[in-house]
């Protein structure tokens, strides 16, 4: 195959079942999941060297296969997975086929380039802070990352586990459901409310709004006007801060003894991220652990079973690639606020291309409570193929 | 009359036409206005000693009569109607009967307390800043801000002249619409489409915005779901700064040789706004009309004619009494990012009661084009009385 798009660090085929959901389908894996026989890169070439083939398949690739996809190949993913704009200093920038002078978006930066260029009907990804759901929204695809333990994510490179979820892309929403029944995540049935996040939407552009809105409109036309609240009543930004203490803490956890040993070979941004999670005290672990399980008590109130929360999945479209690494932290920690509450609480969260602007497309995203993924997947499905 | 209230300046009566759509109405007439043959007191009691007898009654207060309604008295105002609290160092704060610890809001203080309390049925106000919308919230009132230059404000004291308004108060909406009939505001056409600025919405309270939700559900009954944006691309902040100096600037044009001259006896609060408006450079009073400017631009794109803004008209219920002048002051700047879009464009605004909060009513507003002020009254009795 021409991978025109950059997206791919490895092609290779493994065919699935004779049978399923997902015949005829090609798969991109996001290479942090295992495939038996190889080496799993997680986007750094220092990770690469340091470890040995994989001696079985992530349950969560295999799922896929059982259900009749066949994989082409192995994707890129921002080093480590720990950056959302799809740049890798090592592999380069996989291609945004909506828009080539933007990234692509990150982590899952290479199934969501494979996928948006035909290259893969459904790209595998992950998402601990929004790894799946940006990217969908800077290239124009659905992308859903599933609620916290819905399904089994063994056998893949964890970031942060306590948030650490798996997602994938499709084109349209017959490919992003049958991923579904693979996962067995069909069946649902359409929630009936929408709460509007007030404070989150004020994060948006103003541009990124007016283009969102029709999209909104569709799923208002069906399940009735939404509800206006104020999600973060101390302040999305404190959402944020939550959140990067959190995980910067178990990034470390999990990644420190490596990180100190190897001293790996960093891309700029990536590097400052992890001599942060390594300077996050105790203390400052522990404030955050007190933060999230408010967080979590509030988005448990404010979003029962039945309800759908529906937010920007980012402030706007994907940066330009030309931007300079401060501009792409700026936006990073102003889309942290909108992608969080999903990630405090264990949320299924789906994108849904929704317009463009400046050339870049936008995403809307849906939100439900936790566990309750097929109702958020049938929700999508029924307003858009009405 | 017995004010309970502590409403009224002053009591007397005038009896209007002996028939017209306020027949059998009582009046409240803030101490702004021009009564022949008194002394208009602006809620000062230097003002009150420097100034003489008025010769005739203002046109806004003659309309009234002309409509049948009875005056029963002056009201209470802000120190030259520059607050929003309706504290008056001189005279006493005018009852919030709703919530007797809080501040009934102001300038028009006595007039909206006059008919909280039912001591008349409609209360003339004037509004440059928000001095109908906010008390009428924070005592549970219908309240109207018309548009800018729609009716005669003259014989009144000015206070900014290019943002002063007639606006008036009803404790419900038949008597809300026998006044707007009486200035020849009757007969206009409900309007059709609903925006909902988010970022405006953000800044009141979760408690506020749940309070008002289902209000504004009513509103989407009737007319579909409201459309969110952003309104302030540059921020709301931004837009209450060019307010403040602004007025400010013509506020010091209109009473600064008055204030230097006599050297009244201020309140605390009033005091420093004079001082602050003294203080207003010509250079910053250039910016501010570029911004307003812009502002107007910016509003005229996002609210044509046959679409009505739903806000919250304060961010939250009136403030204790016992809180102390910088918490007023600080409400006070959070308000003015809700209450100045209109006053910038001279757009006409009305405020529902909505809800309670913490003991203290909220008010939804509904503002809408320049001069569509009879369709806007139209969309809430419509609405409301459906």
């Amino acid at each position: 195959m021409d991978d025109t798009a950059g997206a791919f660090a490895e092609f290779f085929e493994v065919n699935g079942a004779s049978d399923g959901p997902l015949a005829g389908k090609t798969l991109a894996i996001k290479d942090l999941y295992d495939i038996a026989g190889r080496v799993t890169g997680c986007g750094n070439p220092d990770w690469q060297r340091t470890h040995g083939a994989a001696e079985r398949t992530a349950p969560a690739v295999q799922a896929l296969l059982d259900a009749g996809g066949r994989i082409v190949g192995k994707t890129h993913t921002d080093e480590l997975a720990y950056s959302l704009m799809g740049v890798n200093a090592h592999y380069g920038t996989p291609l945004n086929t909506a828009a080539p002078d933007r990234v692509p978006g990150g982590s899952s930066s290479g199934s969501v380039s494979a996928v948006a260029a035909g290259l893969a009907d459904i790209g595998l990804g992950s998402d601990t802070g929004g790894s799946v759901r940006m990217p969908a929204s800077f290239c124009g695809v659905y992308g859903i990352r599933t609620s916290q333990d819905a399904l089994d994510i063994s056998c893949a490179m964890p970031l942060a586990p306590s948030f650490d979820t798996v997602g994938w892309f499709a084109r349209d929403v017959s490919d992003l459901m049958a991923a579904a029944k693979a996962y067995g995540m069909g069946g649902g049935t359409a929630l009936t409310r929408i709460i509007l996040p007030v404070d989150a939407w004020a994060r948006a552009s103003a541009e990124t709004v007016a283009a969102l809105a029709p999209m909104l409109a569709r799923f208002e036309a069906a399940l009735g006007p939404a509800t206006p609240l104020i999600l973060a009543p101390e302040g999305l930004v404190a959402w944020r801060e939550a959140f990067r203490l959190h995980q910067g803490h178990e990034v470390w956890e999990v990644h420190g003894a490596w990180v100190s040993e190897t001293d790996p070979d960093f891309g700029p941004g990536i590097r400052d991220r992890f001599e942060m999670a390594r300077g996050i005290s105790e203390t400052e672990f522990e404030g955050a652990r007190a933060d999230r399980n408010r967080i979590r008590a509030r988005l448990g109130a404010v979003l029962p079973t039945g309800t759908v929360m529906i937010v920007p999945t980012a402030p706007g479209p994907a940066p330009l690639k030309s931007e300079d690494q401060a501009t792409l932290d700026d936006y990073r920690a102003r889309a942290l606020e909108l992608l969080c509450p999903a990630g405090h609480a264990g949320l299924p969260q789906i994108s849904v291309p929704a317009g463009v602007v400046d050339g870049g497309p936008v995403g809307l995203s849906l939100v439900s409570a936790a566990g309750t993924d097929a109702d958020l997947l049938a929700t999508v499905a029924t307003v858009l193929t009405a």
